[in-house]
């Protein structure tokens, strides 16, 4: 039972990566600050999995903590790194928020485990493409400026990350470059716990089917587009938990490639927004009240992802379609409103 | 008397500083751990302006000492930020220490100063114009992927520096791209104390000169330039120093044209490495002993800037020529060889 860290543990992708894990045969070990999460979650996990994973609180960004945390756990063979801020419109107005919780995070987790063997997979982002020049986007496209601090966080921890592995030879590190990703679990146990406005489509679309916002606006009728509206790969929650598995495995196998790689996760396919809500009104049973709002600044018109690689290299393929994923979010949103698991 | 905190403040642009910031009328205060100084800098820097800048050793990597310095010394108004580690070349052995101390210390600084009014100086580097596409390269030109993590901790901390002080009113920020300091003070008392073997020429060829070295090797005679080897603007350290008094000038006048903002650090004029060491042969009367060799990996062939936005808008031009610079590094390098700041 190889023990496998999960930073952010408690978090949306966190937690799924958690079950898949464990039913892969892996010893989840969970940190988290519990800043953005529910403690709650531990048991929605157990639940699941019969089995309740080790957790431990505390702050990555703190040095010390981090480091006696490293030591204390010799026989974790592998860390996926979640923990960090992910609101793109909060970064803008906290930026020094999102270079310090992201990039302390990293480079206390990456210090702590100098010199001894370690495979890392990273939760890097599809906004590293900015809007792509052709489509799909493959991971060899160029990375572009970053339009947000959020995005730049991300941009550069690939650029830690490759630097390190090319430097010191005791890192094996895989980032993962998500699409969309949306959905719940099928036990409808665990999925999405927004705090506050939601940012995204998905919970903002189910928090309005179920009463909780009036409208959804969609940003955008008159892009070019097929109907107009932004284009997007969404992937499903527990595709992109089994990502994971499959990149600590390819990385246990000793990645042929080199000590660092990029993959693209998401299904490969783009729907628009308003295709989205198609999907949700189908898969619901539910009439969505929306409208068409005006663009929002810095928004990509329509990006979705060549997954070749990933397919062939990481031996890994999204299952889940469209219904899956508005079915399970759906089903959560539902859940959540019978058992509220934050106050 | 106001209080300026100079990080780095031991360090060779850093000393520098502090003599020109005293001699302006401000009180230096400063942070540095000693971790590539030495502490009889502080004599040598009495020596020359008859007064003890206050000291205080600590690693500015650590968020509670900053947080606590910096609550302590309410009555400091601006800061200059000299404090990093340097060397491009152990960059790319270890880039995990150069992304640890130049983020933490930066951040940790700027969160630290969140919500107080503060005027802030960094250290940058004409190594974010990377090999410019047209020379002299202007503060409006493109900024290139960094080659070293060294280099790209430079140009994210632009980046981190234009966002915070886009998203709070309270910081008021100047970025100084420098383009090669090289010389010392006009007393002899203050320079460059580099560590093992020099990165950079002008070291290198004063301890050549003295017999610490055997020979000086200059890295390819086969450029596209006039003569063959690279093209450099090389600006005086008293000159540099005397543009951060500029810079925290114009700060204390309210930059008019907003609360970030950037200028090259130069002569505006190219010397090839040939020409600087007959600039060097001429100052000091001493023959060197050099050879031609192969060019070296990551060297940019040519570059020198633009100066005209600092002139006109920073009110600063550098006043001393290549002599000054070759006579003052050669001057400094008997003072060091009679007086061995460093055992």
């Amino acid at each position: 039972m190889r023990k496998i860290l999960v930073t952010g543990g408690t978090g949306f992708i966190g937690s799924h990566t958690v079950v898949e894990l464990y039913q892969a045969g892996y010893t989840p070990i969970i940190v988290d600050n519990l800043s953005n999460s529910s403690i709650r979650i531990l048991d929605q996990i157990e639940k699941i999995i019969n089995y309740r994973p080790e957790f431990h609180q505390f702050d990555l960004c703190d040095e010390s903590a981090v480091k006696s945390f490293v030591h204390n756990n010799p026989d974790i063979s592998g860390v996926i790194h979640f923990a960090a801020s992910k609101a793109v419109g909060e970064s803008v107005v906290k930026p020094l928020k999102y270079y310090h919780n992201n990039f302390f995070s990293l480079i206390n987790l990456l210090n702590a485990y100098q010199g001894a063997p370690v495979n890392f997979v990273f939760s890097s982002s599809c906004t590293v493409y900015g809007q792509p020049d052709e489509l799909p986007v493959s991971e060899s496209a160029p990375v572009k400026a970053a339009e947000s601090p959020y995005g730049n966080t991300k941009q550069i921890a690939e650029e830690i990350l490759q630097e390190t592995a090319q430097a010191h030879d005791n890192y094996q590190i895989i980032s993962l470059r998500y699409f969309n990703p949306v959905g719940a679990h099928a036990s409808a146990l665990i999925g999405e716990l927004p705090l506050g406005v939601p940012q995204n489509l998905l919970p903002f679309i189910t928090q309005t089917a179920i009463g909780k916002r009036e409208k959804l606006t969609v940003f955008g009728g008159d892009y070019d587009t097929p109907d107009g509206s932004c284009v997007r790969d969404y992937i499903h929650v527990v595709d992109l938990a089994k990502a994971h598995v499959a990149a600590i495995r390819l990385l246990e196998n000793k990645n042929p490639a080199g000590r660092y790689d990029v993959f693209n996760i998401g299904t490969g396919i783009g729907y628009s927004v308003l295709q989205a809500i198609e999907a949700f009104e189908k898969a619901s049973g539910q009439k969505l009240n929306y409208e068409i709002g005006p663009r929002r600044d810095g928004d990509i018109v329509q990006v979705w992802g060549d997954v070749n690689k990933s397919t062939e290299k990481l031996g890994w393929k999204a299952e889940l379609g469209i219904e899956e994923m508005m079915s399970s979010a759906w089903a959560w949103e539902k859940y959540m409103q019978e058992n509220p698991l934050v106050e």
